[in-house]
């Protein structure tokens, strides 16, 4: 492994930029001066940007850092097409701490790399430093769109359908499969541990030196993930739902609010009613769930609609159209009609299977819930 | 003090952002949408990021949280500055974890809006999240400049003067300041706690409850930085030098090449080198170093002219004119000559004061130089 320190900060960027090859024509000069220059006479300016920090949105245990690269990426390029926009360059922040080398930043950089690529998206700048402790990540995605093109929240009316794409909770589930085996893998750390500490007491050593080689031989621990590959690759390899929308604009469908899920369905629902200034009536039955989702919420006693309501992260698009557009929505693949907008007096409402009637409410993923000050 | 989970991740947004009023016709859609939305038909797009990492580039027992977010705005204004750009919007990231509390990320952000306010710069999006440990801070800028007016740090040619704003140094030699007070303050409390032991020891409660009080009472510790005002300001009270934008324009004076000064002059010099295929001379005498920046070296047993090559943080603005500009550039207030671009194959010289070269090297501050990986 080569130590940073022997590239230095202008080393390490030279290699980590020497093999970008320009894309858009919207990028005049990308990474090399204070600023990145960009061309944009005939289209709006869409810019977003998100930070995520190893301990709170990742764990390096869970997700290696070409896919944390990937995923990065795509977070911030989903923002792009949830305003219908096309994402055209990217400025990337990176801190990281002592454990890393040039090759763990490389794999960054690829993964990044590959993200941007399938997106045609440019790196254009960014910042490469150290951290005192932990990883952290901040990524700004500029895009492009016509000022007719843009879908804001705010669009909603009443009547019009709800959609969403590909299906929800999926990633969700992906997490806590991954928790689990970690914590099966933990589990067995500390039996051994504990044998160990005995076997010492006893002066055994020939089973300390048996179950020394069974805790080595645990670094190679292969969780159980059979059957369940789907949940894993929907929470490591995210995608930003671009197809999507390729796909209305084929159709000539022109939504009239969208959101993209991070937070989970019922809290993006929310930022749509409440911009929109509308209420909303979802159906329990239309939602979409993957078979494996279903089943991994079974086995964790979980209830499979409240995961896809707030599970988070599916980083699908939630749109809404004009009734109008009905006929021409069902025959699209990958996205689902999950019900309609209402007069804002009737509030969020999620209907059962059963038919019952329940307020949504916002229980996503909140990063700012654990880090309470002394209440 | 409110805790921050009283206003959860939106109300906290909400907060923070309901006062912001948008000053450009450049901004069309702020805070609240998946993207800000912005509109540029007549000049090319200017986009810098920078992140700041707690322990690594600011240390909270020296800078409290409005001049951090005053500094983390500025040193991004500034970047937009240096390529000769007018900045208009800015988004900020940042992640902290549970020591802070709503009004600690309302004096950050008030730092942040006053220095945006200098400039009119507005605030557009951004991520407020949590940290396992620390403060990070990612701010991005975008700024405007019409295509031919753009200063790139390729543009200087043989002949050329190099110029500087303000003065260099300052800011290096106030940390160097606070540093030491910090240890003053440090080795204190160690003094007083070694005599708490002792008096325990020796069972002398009176000597005990005495020193205890002593203990306390140093949380007001006034270091002494009378006669050094100005280093402190350098240290903590960042300024982007958009006033020197606007003497140049005034005086149609046009750099050939530009850059600003964060690393320290003789990293910055190389950068324009490198970049114009060019070579330099510089002359020690000429170099601007305040009065007590030079006391405050003197003090430290320091090399001012090492200090001010190589400090770092001054973030005023280095750029070379053409040599026609000579006696318009003589007339401007705080804009100094320090030399003169060469051909390539001179390399990048110090004329010392007593007429000897040295090769400028780039000894500035590399926040990477710090983070190795085991060698």
């Amino acid at each position: 492994m080569t130590a940073i320190s022997k590239l230095g900060e202008f080393g390490l960027i030279e290699q980590l930029t020497k093999d970008i090859q320009l894309q858009n024509s919207s990028t005049l000069t990308g990474v090399g001066d204070d600023c990145a220059v960009m061309h944009y006479p005939h289209s709006e300016v869409l810019t977003t940007t998100d930070m995520l920090m190893e301990g709170v949105h990742f764990d390096l245990t869970y997700i290696d850092l070409q896919h944390l690269g990937y995923k990065a990426a795509m977070v911030n390029i989903s923002d792009v097409f949830a305003m219908n926009g096309t994402p055209r360059q990217m400025l990337v922040s990176l801190a990281i701490d002592k454990r890393f080398s040039v090759e763990d930043i490389e794999a960054f950089y690829n993964g990044l790399r590959m993200a941007c690529n399938k997106w045609k998206v440019d790196i254009v700048g960014g910042d490469t430093t150290s951290s005192r402790t932990g990883v952290a990540i901040s990524i700004t995605c500029i895009g492009e769109a016509k000022s007719e093109e843009i879908v804001y929240r705010n669009g909603a009316k009443d009547t019009d359908l709800i959609c969403v794409s590909g299906d929800l909770g999926a990633a969700y589930m992906g997490l806590m499969l991954l928790e689990r085996e970690k914590s099966v893998y933990y589990k067995q750390v500390d039996e051994i541990r504990t044998k160990i500490l005995k076997a010492k007491e006893q002066k055994n050593q020939a089973l300390v030196t048996k179950l020394t080689h069974d805790l080595n031989s645990l670094g190679n621990f292969q969780p159980d993930f059979a059957g369940k590959e789907y949940l894993l690759q929907r929470q490591l390899q995210t995608e930003a739902r671009g197809d999507i929308i390729e796909t209305l604009r084929a159709a000539h469908i022109h939504p009239t609010a969208m959101i993209d899920i991070s937070d989970g369905l019922s809290s993006e629902l929310l930022h749509i009613c409440k911009e929109s200034n509308c209420g909303c009536r979802i159906y329990e039955k239309n939602l979409p769930i993957d078979y494996q989702t279903a089943v991994m919420a079974e086995e964790l006693n979980l209830n499979v609609t409240t995961c896809a309501l707030n599970g988070g992260e599916d980083y699908e698009l939630l749109f809404t159209v004009p009734i109008g557009d009905h006929e021409k929505i069902q025959t699209l693949e990958g996205i689902k009609l999950i019900g309609h907008i209402t007069h804002a007096n009737l509030g969020a409402q999620l209907v059962t299977r059963d038919n019952q009637e329940f307020a949504l409410k916002a229980q996503g993923w909140n990063p700012l819930k654990s880090s309470t000050a002394a209440e």
